[in-house]
């Protein structure tokens, strides 16, 4: 037997005798009450949930499980209330359809699940300015007044928390805000759309078309009836302005975000991304450079080995790049009830925490330098759809040469129809804009059978 | 021209002729004076770093560059300071060599950088017992006494910050205290170990013996002289403890945790779990099931398409499993003077926002159930060094099957000297104890040229 498997069996053997003298300190019950008395008030924090669907549900069902009693559900408010009314709540809990109910009632934290901006901003401004605290999922909201609503919550005292707005489960806005607070951060790149992953994942496996794609998505329930939300962008980029602006502390709002749509990307684009070693993921990416801020979301290359490749189904991955502590990661499910209801209950144990101490989402100063947002520079892929004839690579190499664009490489699989032949062009890096205008000028070959596809390759 | 690229073309010109109203809001001087009333005392929060090597050289340059004059560094204590003086932090620093010193200054926070139990121990003790906050890298200290020290600071009504002691600047413990604390951890498992996987990637990718990859691990700086800590598995064990504490909310003592060593883990051994789609890592392993809790570290087969199997070099990942959001996973620098540094700033500024306010890191009551501590269950990988002859599986087979193990696979590669024929046999899962048993009666078999290594296989 070898000194190491002695001395498995030893520690084995050691474990098992000291079984009974594990010590699980302090001692529970008065762990508890100690920790009570230090850092929670005696009083259970009051809650009052406005939105009872999925999200909604999970939270109730959730704090009934938690069963700690610091946290207790007292209002319940939707629509037509008696269609959700459940029985496996409290009987305490107050089931209404009246917002006023909740805005006047003694709800500690109002947590706010409706979603969208109308009446959800007003609900949350009448909250706060009546010294509640609240906790929302709402994304929206944050992106497009995350700023007047923080100021409110400043000026009232009170705590307003969002960690549900991005990447549901994954508590990557406490990870910037806290945990990485000693470090600058100077990118923020990320998978934020699940829908988005769903959709490229099929047409990369199953070889569909967008469309059909997306009717899968529809039909699995990962996409909306008007998908343009996830797909064209808007959704990444309201969680994009939100993580820019804790992790960069910079702030734009959502609508300042470059968004280009994924629904372009075909599967013969999987193929040539493939022998280049990539595959195509929606990628938000957020960054500071020379004083300029970059912000843009919208399909990309990256590379096989990049952690970004390897994001599956629903889950998100958020990488963090530090000027001291390098890269951080960020992974796990980025979208359903029970992941967005953990992300919640976790900003109301905060909220619960800080009652009457202290803010804890608004005491970042942001940096101090105005930048002016560009697209940002990275080497690019164009997707060329043809009808084959001489002279082609030679017209488009004349126009990439005239602005001074590098190509990188020309890659073209043999097998397909030369009516129809696509082929691929890789750029070295270059700028949004000056790509722009070329491929501007491009478009106007008559030998092209649909608009050129450019998609930034990321690392 | 598609309405996607339109849409591009129209979001870039839009984008263009907005940059200019790019609005950062609060205004930043404003922002800081407000942040400043609200959040932080109006004196700048005072640092003693006692420790001055990479980790406190680098701290100390963190807060230099951070210049954002709430965190102050005021004294640095280190044996022979005469050695370690530099010339670019503040001249108001005061360098001593003088422990007592510091513990008798206007210090707010001490930093204890020295690591290993003695003195640190006690100069934690006094510092905390002196009524200051306490910011520490020293895992062995927090796994060895963070129930003693937690409890001290929370009567001194001070912050007692420890991010750093597990995986350098990975913001794991922030995310699994505040940013899951809305669910309840069932599981932990993770790359806690630099050196381990440094020498492991070694004998995968350089068909290294492990002597030869443990020089150079030493060589490059991986390693120390004495490798028994990180290879043995007691450093990651020390930090599975914390991780258990902080995630799982049990808590034992590190020498509690099983560790099994990588060095009986061979080239050979990464042949065959290459045919089993595995590679090999040394897993540090906690979890909760029906009121037991396991934990262990040791060499374990991951399958290649685990996040676990992709961590290189000084990489830790940490994955989580929550009951109610599933896993979540952070990752990034595990070690280094610039990633811990992160760890250490981060927790003071938590410590200078707490000040007087509220004790952060022990407001967590643990779970009321005690556990029994066992090692856990999983299918195994066991691999054999035989002189070949007819009926050795025979006779090992017969012996699993007396004690109930299920055998699930039998691999044989080609090509191996019959004299010395490496070969595995996996079984269905199964207890450590058990198969303990097992080996025991299997060692005895004359036709074994070295003993079994066994390897759980984890997910």
């Amino acid at each position: 037997m070898s000194p190491t498997q002695a001395g498995v069996r030893q520690e084995r053997r050691k474990a098992k005798a000291r079984g009974p003298k594990l010590v699980l300190f302090p001692q529970p019950a008065k762990a508890r009450s100690n920790a009570q008395a230090d850092v929670q008030l005696s009083s259970p924090c009051r809650i009052a949930l406005v939105g009872f669907g999925t999200v909604g549900s999970a939270v109730a069902r959730l704090l009934q499980t938690r069963g700690d009693g610091s946290l207790r559900l007292t209002y319940v408010c939707n629509r037509n209330i008696s269609r959700k009314r459940v029985s496996w709540t409290s009987p305490d809990v107050v089931w209404t359809d009246s917002m006023k109910r909740v805005l006047t009632s003694d709800a500690d934290v109002v947590v706010e699940l409706m979603g969208s901006l109308d009446p959800a901003h007003e609900l949350v401004r009448q909250a706060l300015s009546s010294g509640k605290s609240v906790v929302t999922a709402n994304k929206q909201l944050i992106a497009h007044s995350g700023h007047e609503l923080l100021q409110l919550a400043r000026s009232k005292g009170q705590y307003l928390g969002f960690g549900a707005c991005v990447a549901g489960g994954v508590p990557v806005l406490s990870g910037l805000q806290d945990g990485l607070a000693g470090d600058r951060l100077v990118q923020i790149r990320g998978i934020l759309n699940g829908t988005c992953n769903f959709i490229l994942s099929r047409i990369e496996h199953a070889n569909s078309s967008f469309a059909d794609a997306l009717r899968e998505a529809q039909h699995a329930g990962f996409a909306e009836a008007d998908p343009s939300f996830d797909v064209d962008g808007q959704d990444a980029g309201a969680k994009l302005a939100i993580l820019a602006r804790f992790g960069l502390k910079v702030s734009v709002a959502s609508d300042q975000v470059i968004c280009r749509s994924i629904r372009d990307v075909s599967a013969v684009d999987f193929e040539y991304a493939r022998e280049l070693n990539c595959t195509i993921r929606q990628i938000s990416l957020a960054y500071l450079r020379d004083g300029n801020l970059y912000l843009a979301v919208g399909p990309s290359l990256v590379s096989k080995d990049s952690p970004l490749a390897k994001v599956s189904g629903s889950q998100n991955l958020v990488v963090s790049t530090g000027e001291f502590g390098g890269e951080t990661t960020f992974g796990g499910h980025g979208a359903g009830g029970d992941p967005t209801a953990v992300a919640v209950v976790s900003d109301l144990v905060q909220a619960a925490n800080h009652r009457r101490k202290r803010l804890a989402a608004s005491d970042h100063p942001l940096v101090a330098d105005c930048m002016p947002m560009r697209d940002f520079e990275s080497p690019q892929y164009i997707r060329f759809v043809v009808r084959d004839r001489p002279g082609i690579i030679a017209a488009l190499a004349a126009v990439f040469a005239k602005h001074r664009l590098n190509i990188d490489a020309i890659v073209q699989k043999p097998g397909y129809d030369k009516s129809a032949l696509p082929f691929v062009i890789t750029l070295e890096s270059c700028e949004g804009p000056g790509l722009d205008a070329t491929l501007r000028e491009i478009s106007k070959f008559d030998f092209l059978l649909e608009p050129p596809l450019a998609m930034p390759v990321v690392q």
